[in-house]
């Protein structure tokens, strides 16, 4: 049943969301997951620093935030290097990508992605009554000449790429970015999802400019800064489309408290090493299990791997309940042929041996299994 | 300068925002305010549990928060007698509305609101490309009769109320709110932005009805349970509506500590009485110094008073940027004949004392200005 007061477009959405959390999972099943491995968060933490100025801000909550965080945006800006007119912070990546979309996607226009990529953006351009063009993987990485190629097609107004990408892992080196850039159809903007960059090597990650206008990159205290349930990420582009923002956006959505602890975050660079290291190894653990199971991991630039179960993707969906059912969970590809791959976090090391015990049953149950 | 690749909306939009923050104003000064009694923010703070509940879900943010904040909406569904279907919980009453605009209001689709009501709604409806029809008080009463008539004539989607008022601070009878609802034209739909409801007598409350098919009310966490900064509030309405907020919100946008903070403060029972009781004598002594200075203080069922300046809009104006000038932070309605008031909030002894002292002078100095 819909409410008759609802807009055609409104009226003419799915009802199914982006992502089911872990904890609608852990109702079903009426206990708690022991290792948390499904939604690529940091279980390294943030900074001890964030987590101190946080519980301090939380005694000033009685107070909104300020509503254009100016000093995380002056912080945001002095370590990249641009001006504070280059960013907007917003609640999350997946807020900013409303915002985007909201603001450039009109209904009837085209956005081009890949195929299996992100379903939080195509969620938002159906939303705004926009029209998604998939282009396949090519292989198990995103095809910059494909999206490039279509959007000419379409007349697309936004490319969609996450550099390194979810959900297999892998990444462009700057070199292909700046072709892409270089390649794409006038008035066509490039959408570059960089929530995973700080766990890429520096040297290949894709330089800022901020004054190229064909570019509006995203970033996240979600995933190496260890911040998920803050909701804080942040925009880089051009100076007149970060402003029109604040046309659209909700000014004192972003929580005070979390405004505190992601400017501490931001200054807290040796835990940042810490963390990385530390997502280094547990990668190199999760493709020692793979190997060890017989199965195959994807190289990742991430705080997560693909593995790749060896079958197709009924195979794969039956692993990762094998693991939800021991107490594991973890996510999946949701197109072919990625859905041959379950995609594991980088846990600390007691997830990673609840991993590594629940895996081989797992698999062995979904070789038994219809 | 706007970007070529906007919307044609988008693109047709006013780069004016609907509040600008203290922090703002305190960056132009160079200095900060003494008092802050402009936000209608509570200064007596959350209950002592809610800050605690925060603290230590500092050290689990590394995780996302539940997108469906199952536990909170539960326990509000439990405090209002009502089902879960009929509650979504979002990032403060700003978010939803912005959420019910989008649902609701498509290009040229009209909405009924009061001539000075609230601005962000205002700001939402000209953001997705509805119409504005305003009416105006009624005195320093929102004029009921006036707005379900204007729905009539115009055919508007929705019908937006505050109560108790804000800017104003007066409150219509759960009578006169009833007889609004019987009167609306079918297919209207009641928005009752009851932020500020707790601070009102609880027998004058409007009921809730969440089967009443022709309202939709909106609650905070940021007033009466001093959690403006953690952006937490819900709306109670019919379950399709409600469950329509799922195809366009953003489904991780809460924050993990705000929704931990809300949990608590909704159980605080007692500290809530306590800040009611704070609330009410310093309300009582915001009019003790306006009859003081020889002005009157609108009678008010929120946690601020709109002080009745006894000049036109420029003088109030002058007032305000006396009293912000020594430090005392207050807003003011936007339009005439309700621009004669200064609205301050129900602060603290010490931020009272501050206002106290700095009115007088603000007075005399917006006398003697041009």
């Amino acid at each position: 049943m819909t409410d008759p007061r609802l807009t055609p477009l409104a009226a003419s959405l799915p009802d199914s969301v982006p992502f089911v959390g872990p904890e609608t999972q852990e109702r079903r099943m009426g206990r708690s997951f022991a290792a948390r491995l499904g939604a690529n968060e940091n279980a390294f933490g943030p900074a001890p620093a964030a987590i101190a100025a946080m519980q301090k801000a939380a005694e000033e909550v009685w107070m909104y935030g300020d509503p254009e965080a100016h000093e995380l945006r002056q912080a945001i800006a002095a370590h990249h290097g641009v001006d504070p007119a280059h960013i907007r912070v917003g609640e999350g990546i997946d807020g900013l990508l409303g915002l985007l979309v909201r603001l450039t996607v009109g209904p009837g226009d085209w956005v081009v992605t890949s195929e299996g990529g992100y379903p939080t953006f195509d969620f938002h351009v159906t939303g705004f009554g926009g029209r998604i063009e998939q282009v396949p993987y090519d292989g198990d990485r995103v095809d910059t000449k494909g999206l490039v190629e279509r959007a000419g097609w379409t007349g697309a107004k936004l490319v969609y790429i996450a550099n390194p990408d979810n959900p297999m892992g892998g990444l462009h080196d700057a070199a292909t970015i700046r072709e892409m850039i270089e390649a794409l159809p006038a008035d066509a903007l490039l959408v570059l999802d960089e929530a995973y960059v700080e766990f890429a090597p520096e040297a290949e990650r894709p330089e800022i400019d901020p004054a190229d206008d064909r570019v509006i990159r995203f970033r996240t205290f979600s995933k190496a800064h260890g911040l998920a349930g803050a909701r804080v990420g942040y925009a880089i582009g051009p100076a007149p489309l970060i402003a029109a923002f604040d046309r659209v956006r909700n000014h004192f959505g972003l929580s005070r408290i979390s405004q505190e602890g992601a400017l501490a975050a931001l200054s807290a660079r040796e835990h940042l090493d810490h963390v990385l290291t530390e997502v280094a190894a547990a990668r190199a653990r999760i493709a020692a299990i793979a190997h060890d199971n017989g199965l195959m991991p994807l190289p990742s630039a991430t705080n997560f791997v693909a593995v790749d179960c060896g079958g197709d993707g009924a195979f794969a969906r039956r692993v990762m309940e094998g693991l939800a059912a021991r107490g594991v969970f973890v996510r999946m590809p949701g197109v072919a042929p990625l859905n041959r791959c379950i995609r594991v976090t980088a846990g600390r090391e007691a997830d990673l041996d609840a991993f590594a015990k629940a895996l081989p049953q797992a698999l062995e149950g979904a070789r038994i299994a219809p």
